[in-house]
């Protein structure tokens, strides 16, 4: 199956689509859970397809210290070693080596850093991240980028932005390159991978339009915002994806990283975006942080003590039609493993029933309703009773 | 439905049969796994459904101390409250008292202690434990009985076993009353709830065969053998299961408590044990030590880091059938919740499916010939290949 984004529907910006990718189709938007390390925390494969997830994410740093890339090439690529069969997208790596990593150094050949488990030191180049990527066997790779910490200064935004860019023609012609022929120590365990460029430029629309320019001008098979959902106000974000959306190709999928809330998600549909990630879903379960139509509860919270409702009434989910707000408090206050799996099937399935409900809304021209109800009905805020 | 217990086939001592409680059938022998404070660690109630559990064990001492037993009264019983709708035995909650808690205090009246959770003192009377268990509404009570240290004079396990029959003379008494009219504070949330008496007597078999005709006129709709598998020898506790279980009255089920390795389990069937439940398939899943047809193998093991087969080759549990050892090692090492999940899984499964060949076994007349072959192929120690 080779690579392809086909939209069905548009209702504004906003559109629904589907992405053909070589282990199958993705309805867009969609967001894809986070399987750091091999796996999305606390739950198994089944029951992860069972909450309606169709695509996850697999972080590249993680992956690359543990086991290692190599290893999981050994084992026939990552879909196989983790034992799911549908699409995966990988990071570069380089996110989490700017956030995790210890005594980073930036050059234009790339970024040395010491592992944050063993203190062992490592280099990340373009070409690096996308041989590891080829090894692993992800659907979806992305290029090497620079993270510049915010606030940065314009020269300093300009100066990463160029670099970035530098990058991802090397990644561009790396991946070509090794997709074509192969390479010394990389086994390209999935002939129908492809790579994704990323715009940086903080929020500053004018830098944020060059370096779209000189993204696209490579070529990839999708794009994504970067560097967004850093800290920034919502507005911010906001101002920058409906600035810089449109000048991403038309029919290319368009990849908003790390975003995000509920709120941001439909606010990004809304901009033209059509895939997400966040870790908000399965990090908060296991935080006992539950989403509901209404708004996230705080499962601990004493008042749920004798609570005898599911998590969210109008919710299809195993852990809403089983259990109650009272027993998923107990096991939070227990600290029972059984506790994050739960509130992380809930949660996975919250995120997803509501991506469900943006593309249906879509395809009926609903959507602004629908945004609009979202709105009114839903809290950003714990819900107090 | 009330209470029943079917002998359908027999080989030897050994004895297949059907126990009826009111929540569903159990076939026979059976092991429990463990669901200390309402939920089996690591998995929820659906996988432990897929695993082929069809009957638990709750602790009461962790339940009667967290929730509480009368919030699960309130929520309607402990199979409503943890979405269980099958059996559930619960224990009296002395054995934890006796492990666990601190500064503990024994008298005719009952054992006071400590939590050790918060510190804060309980007292637990033969009554009071028949109360919380008629309260969570478990399907088989267990009477409170003293469990003495071992190794313990003759004249301490003398006075032990007198204080454990008073009281189970007391426990007896309260059952029936509870189960008839009620009581203040009691919730009776199960009207089907049955009571197991408990023989002690450490390693001495007049002292059992004591123990045994104590608890045996009390008329109880099972019989339990406390006070094994506490650090004796196997063949100790093989003598005192050979020479008590016929004591024991033919017709109604026989559970050996907190037992045990899969060995001591074929061991104690062919002397006529029905019931079983132990915390190693699930403590020692969440510590990487799998078990399989030809024995336990520690998953963190170096030597298992590319190895493409599952656990066991032979095993259909959902973890065998789609990830390696290789992977599972991995999310050991990477203290992944999810390889917890996976482990839990299959150690359940492995124990279950025993159990369904030794039924199997005994209704084809053969219990001797798998028993032997059990023996034979099976390793108590880790595996190193």
């Amino acid at each position: 199956m080779s690579f392809a984004f086909r939209i069905t529907h548009r209702d504004g910006a906003a559109r629904r689509g589907i992405m053909t990718t070589a282990h199958g189709d993705v309805p867009t938007p969609m967001f894809m859970p986070v399987g750091t390390q091999g796996a999305v925390k606390a739950v198994t494969a089944r029951d992860l397809e069972g909450a309606g997830a169709r695509i996850i994410l697999g972080n590249t740093y993680h992956l690359f210290l543990r086991p290692g890339d190599g290893l999981i090439a050994r084992r026939g690529g990552l879909h196989r070693f983790i034992g799911w069969p549908h699409p995966i997208l990988t990071d570069s790596g380089g996110y989490q080596v700017f956030s995790l990593a210890e005594r980073r150094t930036i050059t234009e050949t790339g970024v040395t850093f010491r592992s944050h488990l063993d203190g062992s030191a490592h280099t990340l180049t373009p070409e690096r991240a996308v041989d590891i990527q080829a090894n692993l066997g992800s659907d979806i790779a992305m290029v090497l980028d620079e993270c510049p910490p915010l606030p940065s200064s314009r020269e300093a935004l300009e100066t990463s932005l160029a670099l970035t860019a530098r990058w991802a023609r090397r990644s561009r012609e790396r991946f070509l390159e090794v997709q074509a022929q192969g390479a010394d120590g990389v086994t390209v365990t999935n002939a129908g991978q492809v790579q994704f460029g990323i715009v940086q430029g903080g929020v500053d629309l004018e830098l944020r339009a060059r370096s779209a320019a000189l993204t696209v001008e490579l070529g990839f098979e999708g794009y994504a915002l970067g560097g967004l959902s850093v800290g920034e106000p919502s507005d911010d974000m906001y101002r920058v994806v409906e600035a810089t959306a449109p000048l991403l190709p038309e029919a290319q999928p368009r990849y908003l990283m790390g975003v995000g809330t509920p709120l941001d998600i439909i606010e990004s549909v809304n901009r033209g975006i059509d895939l997400f990630d966040c870790v908000m879903p399965t990090r908060n379960a296991r935080n006992g942080q539950l989403f509901t139509r209404h708004g996230p509860l705080n499962i601990k919270n004493a008042r749920f003590a004798e609570d005898d409702r599911p998590p969210d009434e109008a919710c299809g989910c195993y852990t809403c039609r089983h259990f109650s707000r009272a027993y998923l408090r107990h096991l939070f206050q227990a600290g029972e493993m059984t506790g994050s799996a739960l509130n992380t099937l809930h949660n996975i399935h919250f995120y997803l029933d509501t991506m469900e409900r943006i593309r249906e809304a879509i395809a009926f021209g609903s959507f602004q309703a629908f945004r609009q109800d979202f709105h009114r009905t839903y809290s950003p805020r714990p819900l107090i009773s």
